[in-house]
């Protein structure tokens, strides 16, 4: 029988629990038989002695084994990709890498989550799109899997319970900063929906969970171990996030930024990402074409307008109104401008994420209610030169008075410089 | 408002926790407003990184204010008393320590608690005394000190609540292990319970929750700078506890050997430890003596028969029947013989309190029935010789079948040697 107390006790003292102990554990955890007041115990335990990888094995297997699983490649008969980030800002890279992939001929299936604080998340994004329904069945997912091409949908309740408990009780604990809970959380969910090959997009800077590139490749070489464990193609890219990604944060002004960006007219470092992540994903799929190759694919998809026809195609399937006039708008558009001539030297991604937030476009509990339309776009990024008086960035607010806060917000996010600053590029590394 | 997710990762993250901050998630867990998961991910934050003495006082002071206290000093209109143990296997002090200490004209007043695991405690011992009350009144428990001059009754429900909790959750979640926490559950309920003086009698050894003399040193000094703090008179004694003190383990057998003792009859080893606690209670005491003065009335009250007369007086009060022959007697009584001839090397404390506890003189877990009768006597202590065949030990049991194994379990916990061990004093060290 399982003495969650003991087992707790013996985390603490540094010892290296058994993959059958740790099944049990989390398994009696989802099932309510272990309580939260323990498990809570036994992650803070975690945060200072770690999991080993056999550890951390046992722990996104026995997450996995929580719930129910998808055989996407059993119901598509073909491989399907998959693509997730670790959260950032301005991160839409989702929205445009599934209709260029699913353009280019290979079957994109993602489930998705909300955003929490200053991120945001794929599903608040999609529901900007009138219409637009993220909650479909397991049946109705793989069936547009299979017949468009492409679907994201909310992740099914019954797909890792045990990660819905485990990170609900992380998030008021002070028990999120692990390597080895992160990394399962993250690999259960997409292990259990099932795709064949998966890009992790790792962000790493001011604006992201990792702070640093150490950090975010210790996190990538566990991800891609626990992958691989489970027979997925993975590999990880290590992306910047020391500023907001593109220029629009904020949920209908980053769909308009993806249309934009699959008619090949996105920010340079968004578009930069986006092909890459197509280049991996294609690489992996059945088409039997490399890295290189599969980049030429993508950039033709955008080209010849395929990757738009597939947005339009997906959106519609999901019952969403695909036309960028049908998106909300705020009723307040308020410019900020550059304070100074010289360059833009730093964009602080936390802070540009605080104040879409602070206009509505996220939430601060699980239950706030978002403004799909406001948000901010930051049309000057870092290493732009600026003359004083130029508009660099735009605020969308529903009133004048948050609009007004929200520019000041925005204008103290950046830093000016008189020289551009060393250029960096949006890709760091590619692990796998 | 409190933000008790942040404070646990200040608290995890090697923070310093401002009292008033640390004041307030005490008394917000106490009110039921912050759950459970969140105290048991500070407690073990707390466990990786400690709290310092201002948190401690601060912790101390919350878990007081958290419920009622009670003003012996105020009540009796004179200096009172009490004893406290951190527990071991055999540890009867209190029910010795409290009548000789009345005896000479000291009031006693003490609140104290159950046992679990292999050490027993003082409740269920009094408890093994026919129609002995331990649920006294508030009213009731000071009027019999100033009436009686002595009262040991069961702690109050409204005596520091947060402790109750705070305890009973650290008991599941591995956090019990922490110096200041210890010290903190120890010394609030002390502190609250109202007496000016306190003698705390830190166990040392195999059978203690310290196991190191350095260990227990440790919470000795933070257990009087939390007393001192409070304006109390404490002293320390750390006494050994590598093997049971006195002969008896077991509740009616102990109050036996209690009775033994204060006739004069008592083992070496706890009449040495009772005698000291007592001289160290009568200094502090308003007669106006010293300690070399205060044993010499401790033993005289035993020589002269007022200290058991004080005893009888007492177990009348609460509505027991004092006389010896009272009390419950096991069914079967079995010997336990030395294999060999030689000397007692070491008897492991822990084995002997789990031998009494398999006999039913403990409880396993809370709702556990004790059987008052059963209990194991350990005639032959460390250094003692012995010959082949001789009797060491005796088991009480309520069968055949439990006496055979616990007289195995305590052969098990006995070590000879052909050599006597060097001698180790019953009290190792006075601290303040």
């Amino acid at each position: 029988m399982l003495h969650a107390a003991e087992l707790i006790r013996r985390k603490r003292d540094g010892e290296r629990i058994p993959a059958d102990e740790l099944s049990d554990l989390i398994l009696e955890y989802a099932r309510g038989n272990v309580p939260d007041y323990q498990m809570a115990a036994f992650c803070m335990a975690v945060y200072f002695r770690g999991l080993d990888v056999a550890e951390t094995f046992a722990l996104t297997d026995a997450m996995i084994r929580s719930g129910e699983t998808i055989d996407l490649h059993g119901a598509i008969g073909r491989k399907v990709v998959d693509k997730h980030s670790t959260g950032g800002v301005g991160d839409k890279t989702s929205l445009a890498v599934g209709p260029i992939v699913a353009a280019c001929g290979v079957p994109f299936g993602k489930m998705s989550g909300r955003g929490l604080g200053h991120t945001g998340g794929t599903l608040d994004k999609l529901e900007s799109i009138p219409g637009f329904r993220v909650e479909l069945s397991t049946e109705q997912f793989l069936e547009q899997v299979r017949d468009v091409g492409l679907a994201i949908i909310g992740q099914s309740a019954n797909l890792v319970p045990a990660d819905k408990l485990l990170y609900g009780l992380r998030d008021v604990t002070a028990t999120v900063d692990n390597v080895s809970l992160i990394a399962a959380s993250i690999m259960s969910k997409k292990i259990a929906a099932g795709a064949d090959a998966i890009v992790l997009d790792v962000k790493v800077g001011d604006g992201a969970f990792m702070k640093t590139i150490g950090n975010a490749r210790e996190l990538a070489e566990l991800m891609l171990e626990l992958g691989r464990h489970a027979g997925r193609e993975v590999a990880c890219v290590l992306t910047d996030m020391d500023q907001p990604l593109g220029h629009a944060v904020g949920n209908a002004l980053e769909i308009r930024e993806t249309i934009a960006t699959l008619r090949g007219d996105g920010p340079p470092d968004f578009t930069e990402l986006v092909l890459g992540a197509c280049a991996h994903l294609l690489a992996f799929s059945d088409l039997g074409i490399d890295e290189r190759t599969g980049r030429e694919r993508a950039a033709a998809a955008v080209q010849n307008g395929s990757a738009l026809a597939m947005y339009e195609r997906w959106i519609a399937a999901q019952g969403g109104d695909p036309a960028e006039d049908a998106l909300p708008s705020a009723a307040v558009v308020r410019d900020v401008t550059a304070p100074q001539a010289g360059f833009v030297g730093a964009i602080g991604a936390v802070e540009v994420g605080l104040a879409a937030l602070r206009l509505g476009a996220g939430r601060r509990t699980k239950d706030d209610h978002i403004d799909h339309a406001v948000g901010v776009v930051c049309f000057k990024k870092r290493g732009d030169a600026v003359d004083a008086g130029e508009t660099i960035a735009q605020v969308h607010a529903r009133d004048d008075e948050s609009a007004a806060r929200a520019a000041d917000d925005v204008l103290a996010a950046y830093t000016f410089a008189d020289a551009a600053p060393v250029a960096r590029p949006i890709v760091l590394e590619t692990i796998g």
